[in-house]
């Protein structure tokens, strides 16, 4: 099957916005198996617009459209979509309605531009839009089936998933139920978990689930797209494959499907009814920032100490000057992290204090990571080597502390090695 | 002129990376006053990329073509455009040894697969790479002159500017010395700069200054692109252009060029030698990320308290509970701000203090924020009232308390009202 992708707008066209739809609809479709082919871009020009439909309608099997789809003179998919087809454009009564309906439940009245977004070709198949006012709508044009989706990605990516990806498949005989099943993992590298998840698709003989990786330094986030006849079906094949994946990769799992890492640490905290302290250095705030402004942290998330000299935290912490070799070590760390829990009244403590290496931000620039994790009288430091350079190695400590922690709070290893770790 | 933008590669096309050098190419070509009309993106197969080339050659007056110029066999840009012009491809002797230079230089001997970068179309004319090893080269097919680039980011940017636009500029007969001017706003509105704007390009009657903009909440970019014969020319247009755009714009220009405003703010610290510490509480630690990892910070950045709850403020900060009325108020923001900068033995204190008004998440949810910045014996505080919900309050207020640290350092006016805020 020929699939082609068709974004338009003037703002994507001249890279006012960097255009994340083309990649969010790529990726969704590749998880199903289903490749794409062919994408254009164009603005909002009749001319170019009608140019781009013909083609793609002269030799795809399906082509998502996106943009164009607004209230406003600009927005021109419905019109030129009709006249590619060689239809006219009738009014929908019932997504007239429905609009109305959207803007009644705000209180508010339907501008009358708005009446233009039921305006669709003549037979064009309604495709849902439960969160916006734009309609998206099916048709075909030349040799291939035309999907019409809205430009707001919220908009697009509920479209896509509900209405689109399963009438496609739907087209190649397959299963037309789906779901996207994913872990997020730190610690282990993409080819490392790769060798790991070797074989897993195969623990469901009938072909219906298919793995994928994608990787955000550091974590990598593992994707099971699962095929079915319906909800059972699809929980019968994840099941062996799901339980093979733990197995595998076991405590490096930080997190799944919507959760973050952060998340999960937070949901540790509430659950044990536990406040934290934190204290940084080299990694400058980016702990705080990921878990004091989550919902919730204003129970949980008592103060974060920030500071770049080793003097700043003796002194803010009022911690022995005697501790002071010229380095952080392990009773440091382990100091730190209690006169933080104490100074904050918390439960729990998180320390992430870093030694950079002496020498210019290279590649091969090392850091000494100490993470002191813990509550009182029970306090962990792991000590950790990364190399790459400042970035990397603050990226890295932020993502060990915040897995530490984790690690701890759900009763795992907080030391166990990670791939990214020298000696 | 028409112009095209053909981007390559599996990557790209499943959307594993987002394409951001689209929007980069198709932006830069705006600022100098030329129009992309059509984009197409491929993957890595012989027909996909003929088919393209073709295409393109075939309706288009310039081509700019990215990725496939790498050393491995999915780079296929060099054969296929060989192929589409009916050329054969010859090694370039030059640039064979400008590579074995480039490894020589990093104490590495090139591999044998590199020798691939150095194959070009008979006859192509090269556009110079001096980031990197693939060498970017210019030909016809069809009606079109074709320019290829490299993938990489850096070196596509630096061969835009210095080898293609001139080369395009030229070819419609404009001069084509170019220089990107750009002037970073806080506090002033797109719609608000824009109507002050009006007119400036005209200060230069020959029509060679262009005025463009980019909005990245909270903060406008103003950009300015002067054409001229060469540098001397280029300044002479662009210096009156650049007087009337200071008179307007002012106290909320926070930055220019590649300077950040937290770079401004280091840089003010740095010319005092003075030493900062800041508090932040529903920004949660995100000032604090953005000033301590600059380089040099660590003589400038004292350290920061983040904390969400107002009695971890008053208590880390030792602040006499009579104080505390429930809210912030002027005198508790300048209170922190003291008690701040003396805990951290700082010159300078930056305190962000917020209430959050009731109610859920909407987007007319509004927050007050008191920013209190100083050194001591003159603390200024400055309230502001800003709505449009829980993220774009916390983005307002990393900005406005950047801003007023910054305006404090330059000694302009601390209190100047801004367009984001509400009674």
């Amino acid at each position: 099957m020929r699939i082609e992708i068709i974004c338009t707008g003037d703002e994507v066209l001249t890279g006012k916005i960097v255009n994340s739809n083309f990649s969010h609809i790529s990726q969704r479709l590749e998880d199903v198996g289903l490749d794409v082919v062919w994408g254009t871009t164009v603005g909002d020009d009749r001319a170019q617009l009608l140019d781009a439909f013909q083609r793609a309608g002269g030799r795809a099997d399906a082509v998502i459209v996106n943009g164009g789809l607004g209230p406003t003179i600009d927005d021109l998919s419905q019109e030129i979509a009709a006249k590619a087809a060689g239809l006219d454009l009738v009014l929908d009564e019932a997504w007239l309605a429905r609009m109305e309906e959207f803007f009644a439940r705000r209180q508010r009245v339907m501008p009358p531009n708005n009446r233009k977004q039921a305006m669709l070709p003549r037979g064009a198949e309604i495709l849902d839009n439960p969160v916006g006012t734009a309609c998206g709508f099916a048709m075909d044009i030349g040799r291939a089936r035309f999907f019409f989706t809205p430009g707001v990605p919220r908009e697009l990516r509920r479209m896509l998933e509900e209405q689109i990806i399963p009438r496609i498949l739907s087209r190649i005989g397959s299963p037309a139920t789906i779901k996207l099943k994913r872990y997020h993992c730190y610690g282990l590298g993409e080819s490392h978990i790769d060798s790991l998840l070797e074989g897993v698709e195969a623990l469901d003989p009938t072909g219906g689930v298919k793995l994928g990786f994608r990787a955000h330094y550091p974590q990598i986030e593992v994707k099971l797209t699962v095929r079915g006849a319906d909800a059972n079906d699809i929980a019968e094949k994840l099941a062996p494959v799901d339980l093979e994946i733990r197995e595998k990769l076991g405590n490096f799992i930080i997190s799944e499907d919507d959760q973050t890492l952060e998340g999960a640490v937070n949901a540790g905290l509430v659950a044990q009814g536990g406040r934290v302290s934190v204290v940084e250095t080299f990694t400058s705030g980016q702990i705080a920032m990921r878990l004091a402004h989550l919902p919730g942290a204003e129970a949980v998330f008592r103060r974060a100490l920030v500071a770049r000299d080793r003097g700043q935290v003796f002194e803010a912490l009022r911690l022995p000057p005697h501790l002071d070799i010229g380095e952080y070590s392990e009773a440091v760390a382990a100091e730190v992290a209690s006169a933080a829990r104490e100074h904050g009244g918390a439960s729990h403590a998180l320390a992430v204090l870093i030694d950079l290496d002496e020498g210019h931000d290279r590649m091969d620039l090392g850091g000494t990571i100490w993470v002191a994790v813990g509550r009182e009288g029970d306090t962990v430091v792991r000590r950790a080597r990364i190399l790459g350079g400042r970035e990397w190695i603050r990226l890295g400590a932020v993502e060990l502390g915040l897995d530490c922690l984790r690690r701890y709070l759900q009763g795992l290893p907080v030391i166990e090695r990670t791939d990214f770790e020298r000696r």
